[in-house]
């Protein structure tokens, strides 16, 4: 556990440095489109375990979710992106920046998730891609619910 | 490369049936969301290669984009979506619907450099990440100057 928060605050930190040559609203863009595009291929997966199963098309949905929940999003999170900017509105609650070591472990719940998604997936076992998908929408549901707004 | 037209081909026709679910307007939005994210990886990349090597950020950032270009996004292309849909708005051009062994092709090219970049990037070589993703942007480069507008 206490490795798992360890490694959520530096990719956090490490995200920081690096969230520097992005401006604000574009970093609140790019997060947005992160969860968006997961969200679409949730949805895929989804639709296979309800009804004819595509091991392929579960497979290639479960390595774009591992692949961007890896990707280092933290660095999406830097100073400024709080709050709307402009146009640009963004839903994350004020105590997700307050909260980093409860952020980190959430981050790292997630990403193992989706890992093992990827990695179940890959295997092409449904029943065992069911579990996998469900351990992955908890730890989704798990900051939603803490830190996003309704 | 009849192959790689196939497949190409291939890969946007399994996308249609795939695409029965999403609506018009959030196929649009879900494209545009993984084109956006793999633009920031993109852009990580390369402030990578002309800064500070930091090889453990590169290669999360090319799984990413080898995560979502092999995700099936020719499901996101379905009928209904070479236009605006009232605010959302598309810059795809006509012609992207009406060449589709041109558009496989290029879809492929694409599909194949991007997961070159991600096993190039695992490596840690950064003269061999410079090369492949080079490749990768030209295959960026020429569904854009054809297909997308300015």
């Amino acid at each position: 556990m206490k490795k798992a928060i360890a490694l959520g605050i530096l990719s956090l930190t490490l995200a920081t440095a690096a969230s520097a040559q992005v401006k604000p609203e574009d970093q609140i863009k790019f997060r947005q489109a992160g969860y968006s595009f997961m969200s679409w291929n949730m949805g895929k997966i989804k639709a296979n375990l309800e009804g004819e199963y595509n091991a392929q098309q579960v497979q290639a949905a479960a390595t774009a979710i591992a692949g961007i929940a890896g990707s280092g999003m933290g660095a999406l999170y830097g100073p400024g992106t709080e709050k709307d900017i402009g146009d640009r509105k963004t839903r994350v609650k004020p105590e997700f920046f307050q909260e980093m070591p409860n952020v980190g472990k959430l981050a790292t719940d997630f990403n193992n998730a989706a890992a093992n998604l990827a990695k179940v997936a890959a295997t092409g076992d449904k029943a065992a891609v069911q579990k996998a998908f469900g351990e992955t929408g908890e730890t989704c549901k798990a900051c939603h619910d803490k830190y996003r707004m309704e």
